[in-house]
C-alpha cells in the first residue's frame, strides 16, 4: 500500500533542488533498476508482485508491493513499468589528471536530458569512464537522463565542474572539439588520452572553452550537389567522434 | 485572432489518423518553418508580429497574426516559439531500384519519434536521400519527429512499405544490418550502394527481415576489463554505420 505522502515524495524528486537535498535519484523499469541495483545503495523499491517474485533477494531500505494502479500514480513515465526505485547519488572525487592517461569527455552546457543520457550510454560502450560537465549542463539525475542511460551510469562517472579551470589545471594534454571550421577528423592524429569537448545543442562550445581547444576537428558530411543539414545532433556527433578515436587505437 | 475552432483543428493533428485524413503536418519555430517553406506547400501560418515582419514575402493559404498567448494555446511545444505552420504532406513514388545506384536506409519498426527524426537529420548529413520504413515504424509526420529532423525532411524522402517485399523485389544488392554476432564493420567491404537496415529499439531487426540480410555487421565496443553497455541507441548506431560507409568512399 502506497501512501499519498510517498507518492508526493516521489514526484517531488522531479525537481533538481529536491533530488540534491535528498541526495537521491529515481529509476524505473526492470532492466534499468536491475542494472543499477548492486552499484548504488537503494533507498526505496516500489514494485508489482511479479517483479518482487522474480527478485526475492533484493535489498533496499524500504520495499513496497503495489498494484498497477498505485504504480501508475507513483510513476513519472507515460507507460509505467513493473518497478520504480530510488537510489542514493554517488559521490566521486574529481581526478583532474585522469585525462593524462585515458580518453575523457567534457560537455559544455548540454541541455537536453535525452542527449545527456544517450552520451553516457555511448561513452560506456566506447570505454570512456569519466565525463566532465559544465555547471550549465542538465542534471545527470534528471529522471529523463537516467532512463536514457540504460544503466550505463553504473559504469560512467560524471563530474560537474568549471571546464575552464579544469582544462587550465592540466598541462600538455590534447584537447579536442568539433567545429564547422575544424580539420577533417579522418586526416588528424587522434590520441588514446585527452579530453573531447562537445558543446551546447544550439550554441556549440562556449567562447572561453573554445580558446583552450588545441585540436579542432570536423566531421565531414557527404559531398552532394545539393545542400544538406547544417549540423548533427550533439549525441550523434559525440558517437561518430568516439567511434573514430577508438577505431584508430584498435 | 485565432478562433477556438482553429486551435482545436491544430491540436487534432497530434493524431496520425487526422493528419492522414487532412494530408498535412505541423512544424514550429522560425528555423524549422523557414527550412520547410518553399519545399512543401503551406496551408496555414500562425505567427507573432515580429516573425511576420521578418518574413514579409511568405505565402500560405492562410496567415494569422497572433499574440504570444494565442500562440501558446495553439502550440504543441512546451516552450512555444514564434511561428507554427501547417504544411501539405508530400507524395513520393517509391523507386524500388534506387538502392542499386545509391546507399539507402531501411527502418524496421523504429518506435521513438526522436530517434526517427534524428536518423532523418543524419541521413541528410551523409547524403542519404531515401529511407524505407516498415509499416510499424512511427509516423514521420508525428510532430516530435518533424521537430527532431531540424528541416532535413526537405531533402530526405521517406517511403512506408513492406520491407520483405521491397528487399525480395531487388536482386544482387548488398543488404546490410547490425547484429551483436555480425562481422566487425571496420574489417568488412562496404559499398556505395545498397540498403542498411536498422531495427526496433527493443527487439532489433525482425526475423523475417533478418533472413534477407546478406552482410551482417557489428560495431565493436572498446575492449576493457569491465562489462559495458549491451547495445547502442539505434540513432547512434545508424550514425556510426553511415559515417563509416561514407569514410570509405571518400
Amino acid at each position: 500500500m502506497l501512501s499519498k505522502n510517498k507518492i508526493k515524495y516521489i514526484h517531488s524528486l522531479e525537481l533538481k533542488k529536491n533530488r540534491k537535498e535528498e541526495g537521491v535519484f529515481i529509476a524505473e523499469g526492470h532492466k534499468l533498476v536491475g542494472d543499477l541495483l548492486g552499484h548504488f545503495p537503494c533507498k526505496l523499491i516500489v514494485a508489482l508482485p511479479n517483479w518482487l517474485e522474480k527478485n526475492p533477494k533484493v535489498t533496499a531500505d524500504e520495499i513496497i508491493e503495489v498494484t498497477p494502479d498505485e504504480l501508475s500514480r507513483a510513476s513519472l513515465l507515460k507507460t509505467p513499468q513493473d518497478v520504480l526505485a530510488i537510489f542514493e547519488q554517488p559521490h566521486y572525487e574529481t581526478p583532474t589528471d585522469i585525462m593524462k592517461h585515458s580518453l575523457c569527455l567534457a560537455l559544455d552546457d548540454i541541455q537536453d536530458p535525452g542527449n545527456l543520457g544517450t552520451i553516457i550510454r555511448l561513452a560506456d560502450w566506447f570505454g570512456i569512464e569519466n565525463i566532465f560537465c559544465s555547471h550549465g549542463t542538465v542534471d545527470v539525475y534528471n529522471p529523463k537522463v537516467i532512463q536514457a542511460t540504460m544503466g550505463a551510469l553504473a559504469r560512467v562517472k560524471l563530474h560537474y565542474c568549471d571546464l575552464v579551470k579544469l582544462i587550465t589545471s592540466v598541462k600538455d594534454i590534447p584537447i579536442f572539439g568539433t567545429f564547422l571550421d575544424g580539420n577533417n577528423i579522418y586526416g588528424e592524429d587522434l590520441s588514446k588520452n585527452g579530453l573531447i569537448i562537445m558543446g551546447n545543442e544550439g550554441n556549440g562550445v562556449s567562447k572561453e572553452v573554445s580558446k583552450l581547444i588545441n585540436k579542432k576537428l570536423y566531421i565531414p558530411n557527404y559531398p552532394t550537389s545539393r545542400e544538406t543539414s547544417e549540423s548533427l545532433n550533439v549525441a550523434i556527433a559525440t558517437a561518430i567522434v568516439c567511434a573514430e578515436f577508438r577505431r584508430r587505437s584498435m
